[in-house]
Formats: C-alpha cells, structure tokens, sequence
C-alpha cells in the first residue's frame, strides 16, 4: 500500500512504490515471546547463548575506511575465491548487511523503468528496494532446478534488462538451489546478452545434504557481476554486516554509492567479524553445530507438516536454508488466515510478498524453522493446518 | 569527475553524477601516520584512549528493529525535546551515522529535477547524496548570521522547493552559527513556503563560548522538518550511528526506506551508546573535557594562523565545531598547492567541494583543527602558508 501523507507534502515519486515489510509487521506484531513464529527469517538465538564477543580494540573507535577494514575483506575475499569466483579484497566491499548490497546495486542501475529480471517467487526485501527505484520488473517462474534458460533468453531479448537478480542457493523463500548444469546454462545466456548478474547468496552454508554447487557468477565469461554475501544467518545478525564482491569496473562506482550511503559501516563489528571468521577451524566447527541443529529442526518440521499439511499443501524437503515453501491447491484469502492464527498465538508468511503484485500466482506460504523451538512444531503447524482447513470447508 | 565505466554496462542516470568525497580521497593518501592532516573532520583519538566499551549483552545479537532500540531512541529524543524540538521516541529513528539520514531524506523528496535550496558552502557529502540523487540545487551564500532571509523567501518563491537543507550551528565547512533573532526568521520564511527542513546538527555540543541557540526546526509553526544528529563527533565514530527525529507524517516513510537501506543498524553500538548516554553526569563531564581540549587546540590554532596566514588570508575563529574556513583574496590553483603541501608531509581541504561546480565561488580552503596534535600545529601551518605564498607570488 503507497503511504499516506498529507498531498501539501511534495515526495519524490518513488515514494508512490513504498512498501514496508509484510515480514516485519508480523514481527513487530510478535514482540510477545509466547508465540510460535514461522513467519520471520531469524536464526536461532541459543545457537549463540555462550557466545562471548571479542573485546573491540581502541583502533576501531575512529572513522573507517569506506570499502571496511582490510582484514575482514582480505577473509571474505578469500571465501569467495574458494567458491571459484575471481575475487580479492581489492574488490570486496563491506556492507551494512547484504540489504545495503541491494540498495547499492539499485541505485548503481534502476531508475525510473528501467527493466530488472527476478524469479517468481523472490526475496521480498530485494523486491521492495527494486520497486522503490520505480524499475519495470519482469518476473519468471521458479523451478527446483532453476529459472528455464530459455525463457531467460526469450525475456532478454524482448526486455533488453541491464541487469538480472538471483538467489540461486536455497533460496529465500522457495528453498530451490539451481543445479550444476542450470548454473552453467543461465550464465552462458547472461554472456550472451551481457547483462549484468545480481547473485545473492546468504544462505550457501546452511546446508543439509551435500554442499551446494559454485555460484552462478562463477561460470560467466564476459558479462559484469556483483556477488551478495551475508555474516547474519551464521554467525551474528545483529552486527548488520554483510559484504558484496564484483567485477573490477562495478567496484569504483558501488565503493562511492557506498561512501554517500553511510560512509562505512561499524568498525567494532567488523574486527569482531574478522576475528571470528580468521579461525577457520572453529568457523568450520561451527558451522558444522549449525548444520547439524538446524537440519533437526527440518527434519522435525517434515514430519509434523506430513501429519497436519499431508493432505492440504505440496513443498519439497529444503536442501539447505531456513524455510519450507508449501503450496495450496486452490486461491485463499491468506491474510484473513494470518490474522487468524495469530489470536492463537501462531504467526506464518503468506506467500503474495514475494510475487509481484501484478501476477496471478499460487497460493502460498513461507514457514520458518529456524527459530521455533522443536517442541512447539507440532502444536504450531496443528493450529496453523485447522485454520485453513476450516478456511477451506466454509 | 563521473565515474568512467565501460560503455557497453548501463547504468542509472544518477550515476553521471556520482563523485567521491574529496576527504576521503585526501584521507586515504595519508594513511601514513606521519603526515599532519588538517583535511579532514576525524575526532581526537587521544580522548577515548583509555575507553572500554562496555560488553555487549546477547539479546543484541539477533536481528532487531528497524526502528533502532528503544532505551537510544528514548534518550536521543528526550535530548532532542530538551532543545525544544516536539520529538519522542515513537518520531526517532536510529541511523547509521547522520549520512544514511541525508539518504533517506534525499530518498523521500528527490528525483530528477526536483528543486532543493543550501548554503554555500554545504557540507560536501550532503551535496554529494544531494547531486546523485539529481536534484537541481540552488545554493545561498551564507553568512555569520546564517542565510539572509529575504534572499532564502525569494529563491523558495522563484524554485517552490519542496526541501531545504540547513547545518546552522556551527556549520560544517565555515563554522557560522546562526543567531537566535535569524533561527527564527528562516523558521517564519519556511513556514510561510511549506517547505519541509532538513536540519543537520552534527556540532551542537561542541561549544567554546555559550550554548547555540535551538535548532531552527523548534521554531517551525506547521510546515514538516527532519532533524539529523550524530553520536560520531562526541562519543565513538567507529560505531557509525547517527539519529533523526521528524514530524510526525514524515517519520513512517522514513522508517520504510531505513528498512530498505539495511534493515536496521548495529545493535551492539546501540547498546554501547545508550549505555554511555544513558548516564547524565559522565556524559556531561565528557562532554566538558571534550570542549577543553577542543578549545585548547582551536586557541592554539588561531595563534599560528595569526602568525603564518595574517597577511594572506581572512578567517573568523569559530564558535564551536572542528573547522577553520580560510578565504583567499584572489583565486588559485587549490589542487596544486595541495599536491605540494602533501609532498611536505601536510594535508588541508580545498575548499571547492563544498559549492556547486557551476557557481563563482571565493577562494577558500578548510582547515581541520581536531585532529592534529597541538605540537605540529605550527609546522603544518608554516609549511601550508610558505605553499600558499610561493604560489602567490610565482
């Protein structure tokens, strides 16, 4: 809904696209610790219970070097070089969350109309800052495996889009994680047109069967790319910071917007970041504790969404990531559902926010398992599956 | 200068506008500890030397309000209400530092074209956001006093800009304060416009002599304002957080953008500067001893001034803030002088960057007075003013 403001008040026209995040409201609806929430996107606070932060030097109390601080890019440079991309801290830049990354990439490309590729579903969030630049988006459907190539192909050619916008590792909400060969493919169709790749991957390390295949910008030969990461689903999210890396010619340009944006992000966090990270075995043990608590928690899921959705919703089992993705046969009013269940204390995502508006879309829902504690699963998806089973009897 | 991208990437329009700050650029040239800096506005380290930060509690690592926490929110707004602003915590908004308030404000009023009204000279990253954003910027000399107001009711007249932008204590380049009879009549010329304030008061508490008077936006009767401070020049720049408080209908549009920009800021900063904020006495005593050291070195400053720039230039000696503005009586090559200075171990501002590259602007050159030590105040003017006088007489 564009927000409302007395009309003697002149707003940029942009304002007109000004969405809050559907996500957020329910959070704040949900400040009361007794519900059982499936609705956000939060890591699970005892995963952090012991966790004591490293005391922040004096050396990081002055102004900071808009790109971050050196050691923490050199270690996130590094990561990403690991994954195959061709990165170094020269063009690594920390961001105040990968939510700045997106900010920063739009401001670099959208203005008003300019075409912008996405999947259907896709991160709300990053929907709500490409509608805020006024870009004429261009959703295409989402499989398992993948965006089709050719449609990709058909949509470009027909768009002319600068620039395409992925989350093709477990991705947020739907869970798909493309495959080797998708990967290969989208990016040889992204060469040809030499559209510039947006990848965000922030939930690359939660996974649960095998690791998931290189990212996308990996494979490309010729076209320009920025590459999104996070530090907030495994290690600590309050910290706010993120990082993106990118071809050399995009670094300049993003480093400024960058500049003008906040000048640089907080230091204490990113000496607390860096010395976390530049362990590797502890990191590594770490994420191993986080893989195997969070793969109980999806486990538990599935067999609680098998006895009470079996029978009303489709989803497949999330590979990595922090969502399960369900969808309903038939159009229902979602909202009525929320509002619903949250008077018995159960809070989930209806699925609308992450599809343009415009789109005839399934019917949907996001469910977290993340945060909720194991033990009220199975009283949360009980409540959540009456109401819309009654929803579907009236 | 615009940023050169390879022709084939399509980027924003806004992007021919995107400059880097000029500080940052000096300040990263002289990473070397050897130089004497008077180019930038870094705060004196020596003041937190013997500082701990206080621990940071687990409930601050998970993610957080987008809002900002309440306990920094309520302390910043009770200090805002104490300057005689109607705020409250419900109209504060934590930022991350008072730059992301210039982008959400920018955000919020600006598109292609649109009119904003500034004194000249401006803060430089304020013209910055202000220029990427493509606003067509119509800037006010600006005096001891502040801006004449007949001149700012003319302008709104010929432009109706929807925004003016106002740093009137103890501004950042040229140190003018604006007089209490003159806050009040800028006040009745925005209101008589309807013209939403965008006041920026970074400096406040950096006083030497009596207390600045309110800030303008408390004498304001009905037409919109956003107020913007800063933690970064009185407690811990590192921790990059800044606030903003605003009329009521402006604050929910603001608190959307800040969601977009990065979700929220650090949350272990904001639990550190409540904490320190949160103790009247202490951070009163800090407060005082900040002044006396500042003041130490502004007094000291001015005496090498008197003694190397009294016959070639005109200055005022400050009232508060960390800034002398130096006028040249004919116009030089800054950039050239600054080349050679650095060559000598010594960094000023051209003071360029802070006027909009079309107008005829004076002469003048910003002078840092925070950050060196009191005992290379003398050498780094002695070799500045030889530059400036070898030039002059070539």
């Amino acid at each position: 809904m564009p927000t409302q403001t007395p009309s003697e008040i002149r707003l940029a026209g942009r304002i007109k696209n000004l969405t809050g995040s559907v996500a957020r409201d329910i959070l704040s609806r949900t400040q009361n610790k007794d519900i059982i929430s499936f609705a956000g996107g939060l890591p699970d606070a005892s995963l952090w219970q012991n966790l004591q932060l490293p005391a922040t030097p004096p050396a990081a109390y002055q102004y900071g070097p808009s790109e971050g601080e050196l050691p923490l890019r050199q270690i996130l440079a590094s990561r990403a070089a690991t994954l195959g991309l061709p990165a170094n801290a020269q063009t690594t830049l920390i961001t105040s969350g990968s939510q700045q990354g997106l900010d920063l990439a739009a401001k670099l490309f959208l203005e008003a109309g300019t075409p912008l590729i996405l999947e259907a579903p896709t991160y709300l969030a990053a929907l709500q800052v490409f509608q805020l630049f006024e870009a004429n988006i261009h959703a295409l459907p989402l499989n398992a495996e993948g965006l089709e190539p050719d449609a990709l192909d058909a949509l470009l050619t027909r768009t002319q889009a600068p620039l395409v916008y992925l989350n093709p590792t477990f991705q947020n909400p739907s869970g798909a994680c493309y495959s080797l060969k998708r990967r290969k493919q989208i990016a040889a169709v992204l060469d040809a047109h030499n559209t510039v790749l947006l990848e965000d991957d922030p939930y690359r390390d939660i996974s649960y069967e095998d690791d998931a295949p290189p990212p996308i910008a990996r494979f490309l030969q010729k076209t320009p790319w920025i590459y999104l990461s996070s530090v907030s689903k495994t290690l600590i999210p309050g910290l706010r910071l993120g990082s993106l890396c990118c071809s050399p010619q995009l670094f300049e340009p993003l480093l400024k917007l960058k500049q003008a944006a906040d000048l640089h992000s907080n230091r204490p966090a990113q000496f607390v970041a860096a010395q976390m990270l530049d362990n590797p075995a502890e990191n590594q043990k770490r994420i191993l504790a986080l893989r195997h608590h969070y793969r109980q928690k999806r486990d538990h899921m599935q067999s609680a969404l098998q006895q009470h959705f079996g029978d009303i919703a489709q989803w497949t089992l999330p590979r990595g990531g922090m969502f399960f993705w369900l969808t309903l046969p038939q159009s229902r009013d979602l909202a009525a559902a929320l509002e619903s269940t949250l008077q018995q204390g159960v809070a989930f995502m209806p699925g609308s926010p992450f599809f343009l508006p415009k789109q005839n879309n399934p019917c949907c829902l996001r469910l977290n398992f993340s945060l909720v504690p194991l033990e009220k699963m199975q009283q949360g998806l009980r409540i959540l599956s009456s109401v819309l089973k009654r929803q579907q009897s009236n």
